[in-house]
């Protein structure tokens, strides 16, 4: 077994964040994702990076533990994004994409993870999604991101993925656009009803809330002191939450009680992620961090038994 | 004893929200604060209304239990607010305010309710609460609100009351303004240094924050699918969570858990509030709706151990 298998992008991020800069850091939805991931078991990784990703990048990855030999090498420069935070972290401008050789992405999945059980969609092309769906063969449990960006532009084919999937993980807005309900409540229900069993709706510091079936689960943000770049934390979160899942995964059906312990699992990672740039913070962190920082959420959100 | 004793404001609001208005409606901190509390245990009003205030108001709220022996009648006009919420409740509009005999309120502790053990000091003049609190002869535990008119128009005086109570509670834009720091923990560690032992930050949809000496505690808030008006929730949440404190306040030191039960207590009253305009929600409330939201909010936060 693999643990869960990512697909989506590794690129090379420029991030101006609190007064900083850092230059063309590594970057992307599948690279967050395995990081994190890799915390809670083996990850496999299915995405594409130009003839100029530096080996140091890929050796990164790979001494994490994260499985590369789905990542192509394709002739050209890799995919680039170069992002700025506003002073309070509240806003982020998109300064520059170049899509470079991931504007030809078409994800190959290697004949050995065809039989991963767990499968997480990053936020590309519905397109590309479906094609992944298509060589996946005995997924237990598929989650995906997806962005405003695919919700207008390319809507029949979102809605073809979300009929095969079991967890959607999107943001506030995202829900909204795609329900057309502002309330998150009646959005979740929305967007069941458009085939998603689990709808995780992320909001950064407000944290995350699960809508699993008829139960609603609220997972809390870390209050942190010292958020230094919020960039790949909700991809982090889609790697502490399939990770752990992974971890667990006996083959049989995964319970809600397993889906809540993710989503804190999801928080604890993606409270580490924002603590440095790029994914510096994994390179020095510890399995007795996380195993604090899950005590911390446990203290963070418990109270005694209350009645009238 | 007589529970929490309020000081604020009681008034008749114009309330524009989902399409629909309520014209003359009641309102004002002290009473959205007193319903929520009644449902806990007693509770004592210090507040003005005119002349032109209707009895069936002053009935409604004597009837849930409230003593109004401090609400003084005054001859001239109630205070008036009149506000409009956007489409998605997110945005709220000051339309219209009237202070009228609310300009002139000058808080008098009847003799009966200076002995009283918790005390809350509605969103007013901070110069009127340090009057309040020099009529109050033996209070174990005093709460607080403000707003960013009286943290920018009247800051020596706030600073003041700060020295004087136990918990502020504030939403975040005011947490941001008084301390200086846009980071919430950041925030929460200013106020601490201002006097305040426990800092609530309350955030709407988002819950709330109890940053309580070296403890953090999250409460969810309640997602709900039909947000009417969300008029007093703040009122409401601080008279759930004094009210609570009431309850169970044997005259000893009030520990922490308690503090993290009454946050709950707090959240529940403020979701309630939501469901309908003004304090309707509360003419039918029962103590059965409040006990299943306890248990709803334990289902909503509940996981189990954690490890890795």
């Amino acid at each position: 077994m693999f643990g869960p298998l990512v697909v989506g992008s590794i690129g090379l991020d420029t991030i101006e964040s609190r007064g900083q800069v850092r230059t063309e850091v590594l970057g992307g939805s599948a690279a967050y994702f395995a990081a994190a991931a890799s915390f809670l078991g083996p990850v496999s990784v299915v995405a594409v990076v130009g003839d100029d990703f530096p080996d140091s990048h890929r050796d990164y990855l790979h001494k994490l533990g994260a499985n590369l030999d789905g990542v192509a090498g394709a002739t050209g420069r890799t995919f680039r994004w170069h992002g700025r935070y506003s002073d309070d972290l509240n806003k982020r401008t998109t300064l520059d994409t170049q899509l470079n050789v991931f504007a030809g992405f078409s994800p190959e999945i290697p004949p050995a993870y065809r039989q991963a059980r767990l499968v997480f969609l990053g936020n590309i092309d519905p397109h590309l999604q479906l094609r992944v769906l298509d060589q996946i063969e005995n997924a237990a449990m598929v989650g995906m991101d997806t962005m405003n960006f695919w919700i207008t532009g390319s809507r029949p084919a979102l809605l073809q993925v979300l009929k095969r999937i079991d967890f959607l993980l999107l943001n506030d807005e995202e829900a909204r656009m795609l329900s057309g309900e502002h309330n998150l409540v009646r959005a979740a229900h929305g967007i069941h009803k458009m085939g998603a069993k689990g709808v995780i709706i992320k909001r950064g510091d407000a944290g995350a809330l699960l809508f699993h079936g008829d139960h609603t689960f609220a997972a809390p943000a870390m209050p942190l002191s010292d958020v230094v770049d919020p960039t790949g934390a909700g991809d982090s979160f889609a790697g502490g939450f399939m990770g752990f899942l992974g971890r667990i995964f006996m083959g049989g059906a995964i319970d809600g009680m397993a889906v809540r312990r993710a989503m804190i699992c999801g928080s604890t990672m993606a409270s580490f992620c924002c603590e440095d740039f790029s994914l510096d913070r994994f390179r020095t962190l510890t399995s007795d961090e996380i195993e604090e920082r899950f005590l911390r959420f446990r203290h963070l959100t418990h109270f005694d038994e209350l009645r009238l």
